[in-house]
């Protein structure tokens, strides 16, 4: 199979030609290799009219991965433009329940309820609408119904066949899940040991009891941290009386780690809301308005600050020279000391230290960089600057403003994580603002003694 | 199984307890229900002397997988406290072999060669050697030795005859692969399909020979990416020759996922080394450092920026009052618009726009931005202040900044990309430090000229 980790603009220059002179044999003959998650990509180069020619001259079980694969915001444009009848015929139709439930979700509901119509296979319908009904960040909303169970008082043989048959349904066979009479999850078997074990024996004798499973309502995150953490690739549900479910696999749960990873990184940049480099210009700039407007106000806050010093300044002006330093300083020893903080967090690094010990050790940190600078920016003023008072200064706050910066970022996102608000917030814009007033004020209050001290 | 997503103090206190009087049926009842990965995490709370009586306790299966879960640092000092005898038996013995390379790449050579020297299994040694020669960031250094192949000239019985022989080393099966008789890869056949399939059927009818398999070379990003994309849990790896080396499997690349995410996100936050919170205070020093300390070059710089306009400064001390403000806003503004560039590029998202499309698309992001910034300033200004020069110059200088560093923060990681650098590198401090040299360039220069202007 061709593997394209790059489409050309070439190839999609070919296509459109061929799609708009209608030539159905030269369009089938460029996509028909490709994988479906490249030809989902090819999406971005096409128009909504394009697409829909190529997409529906798919088979039906590619043309249900290509829906998959397709970016949130261009399969629902790309959805909107159909009848909901073809949908569920050539698309939904040949999808694992879950991803059919993706699908379905983002849909308005009159535009859902169309589809459901549509769908020929009752069971499915009904497993779709079941899903339908979790939160979308719980183990609920990220699992399939399809999986293969087996009652625990069979024996291996009548197991193999109840196997076989349930597996034509199912496209990946991971774990045999063992169930007993009231539906209950007790253990797994593997194919490996089912075929390695005497005919006759009673799957209750060879099952796996130990098994990690979550609850239907457990959060997204947890389930991918329980997952990564001890390895599962797929992870089964289970009701709050601890029946089966339906289960999780691990690709599911890459995608809910690359998420969080982008929406932490997005977060320490800035920027509000999940956005796309192909999202609009206004989705852009709403998602980076809010940051840099509270960026403003810390501004005009931060002028406020320098205006109580004015005086000092007009005394000597070079006072200013220093001012962004400080500020950029303090800014950057925040940042780095919130995001350690933030990371060690979020992974659940199991912690025997308790928060002033953290905290303690940040200081430490702080006490040797900031010790560090002040001399490095001593030693600088010593040479260049003739004014003992202005050397001292900067050099003083300097060392201040770093132990403050590195504490503050350290204290506040263990602060928001004790009330249960992701510490992640208050990384970047948040953190730097308020370390450049409050750096600000401490270098222009320590210059206004230490002129008064040295006039 | 008993997940402890936190173990608690009172618990490691008792272990302790027990292991310092050594009590070994307590201790052996305290950690028998726990999972592998949770008794690695133990490992924070002991000392070396007690993680290697509690280490040594385990059933040799559970203790290679506690070794392969430690943290790297952690693993290396306590192995280090052991003899290479004891490595080979208790730990490297029940590991695979892609485990096991990753465990001995990380020992001193000397070390290294004594515990190859001990393991008893001649045929595990060679493939830890041979996977040890492959580079660590490689799909050689990822993948495991232990698979499932098959000719494809067997017929269906003999083949599940040597399945269930090859199974009896293999942990979990996912796909067995289908080879010819040169060992190259032809491609897989799943255990339902043989479940399903006649007897007497040859595996070369009924196998699915459309297969993804990767070079034994290919970058571990890039092999994230593929598995990631095209949602695949098992990679064949191949050598130069197509013939079949070994897989990677779905979890090992999470691990990789998560590095990667993490690096880029320290790599924002201005740290240069890949830190755990519970690394020592000189590795955290050591890490942030060298951001800093060109931080403190950068403020130096923008301190000889600010002197050269000194005497506007003396002219109208409130000049100085902006100075952190357009610095802070130029900073985040850069720190946005780079971070949606280099996350771009991270998902090679496909794109069919040109570099000069992408520059001139948050040309326009910024001119929105930048003009909304300003017009609040601007009137901000003009209720709060009374000079004309003053609110002139700072709105003109926001837009002017605002526009500047979004192109810049823009530019430098697609430069920094084409020439195979990578391109997080230029996020985070970098762009905060050069913007703000140069904006606070740009709002003092036209501050002269407009002071001038309306003198």
């Amino acid at each position: 199979m061709s593997v394209q980790l790059e489409l050309t603009r070439e190839f999609i220059d070919r296509l459109k030609e061929a799609v708009n002179n209608n030539e159905e044999d030269t369009v089938f003959e460029l996509i028909k290799d490709l994988h479906a998650a490249d030809i989902a990509e090819l999406y971005g180069g096409l128009s909504i009219d394009e697409a829909k020619y190529v997409y529906l001259l798919l088979d039906s079980e590619v043309a249900a991965d290509v829906i998959k694969e397709l970016e949130e915001d261009d399969r629902e444009s790309f959805l909107k433009a159909l009848p909901g009848e073809i949908i569920a015929k050539q698309f939904i139709n040949k999808m694992d329940s879950d991803d059919a439930a993706d699908v379905l979700g983002d849909l308005p509901d009159e535009k859902k309820d169309e589809v459901l119509q549509n769908i020929d296979d009752v069971e499915q319908a009904g497993e779709i609408v079941d899903l339908l009904s979790y939160h979308e960040d719980s183990a609920g909303g990220l699992m399939a119904k399809e999986l293969i169970k087996v009652n625990e008082n069979l024996d291996v043989e009548t197991c193999i066949r109840e196997i076989r048959k349930q597996a034509s349904e199912v496209d990946e066979v991971y774990y045999v899940y063992v169930v007993d009479d009231k539906d209950i999850l007790k253990g797994t078997i593997s194919l490996k040991r089912l075929m390695l074990a005497r005919s006759n024996a009673k799957v209750k004798n060879i099952f796996k009891p130990d098994i990690i499973s979550v609850n239907t309502d457990m959060d997204s995150e947890d389930v991918a941290n329980i997952m990564e953490k001890y390895d599962i690739v797929s992870l089964p549900v289970v009701d709050s009386l601890g029946r089966l479910k339906g289960r999780i696999t691990i690709d599911d749960v890459v995608d809910v780690i690359k998420e969080e990873a982008e929406k932490d990184y997005q977060m320490i940049s800035g920027i509000t809301e999940d956005v796309e480099p192909t999202d609009t210009i206004f989705i852009h700039t709403r998602a980076r308005i809010p940051w840099l407007f509270i960026g403003l106000v810390g501004g005009i806050l931060g002028a406020h600050v320098v205006g109580i010093f004015e005086l000092e300044i007009l005394k000597d002006p070079r006072l200013a020279m220093f001012l962004p330093l400080i500020a950029a300083m303090a800014g950057n020893v925040g940042v780095q000391s919130s995001s350690i903080v933030v990371q060690g967090l979020a992974n659940k690094t199991i912690d025997f230290d308790s928060t002033w010990k953290k905290v303690l050790k940040e200081f430490a940190i702080a006490f040797i960089i900031g010790l560090t600078f002040s001399i490095l920016i001593l030693a600088y003023n010593l040479i260049f600057s003739d004014s003992i008072q202005l050397t001292l200064t900067v050099s003083s706050a300097l060392f201040s403003v770093i132990l403050f910066a590195s504490v503050f970022g350290t204290f506040i996102p263990i602060v928001l994580n004790k009330f249960h608000i992701d510490p992640a917030v208050a990384t970047g814009p948040f953190i730097t603002t308020m370390n450049d007033i409050i750096g600000m004020f401490i270098y222009l209050g320590l210059g206004r003694m230490l002129y008064r001290l040295f006039a």
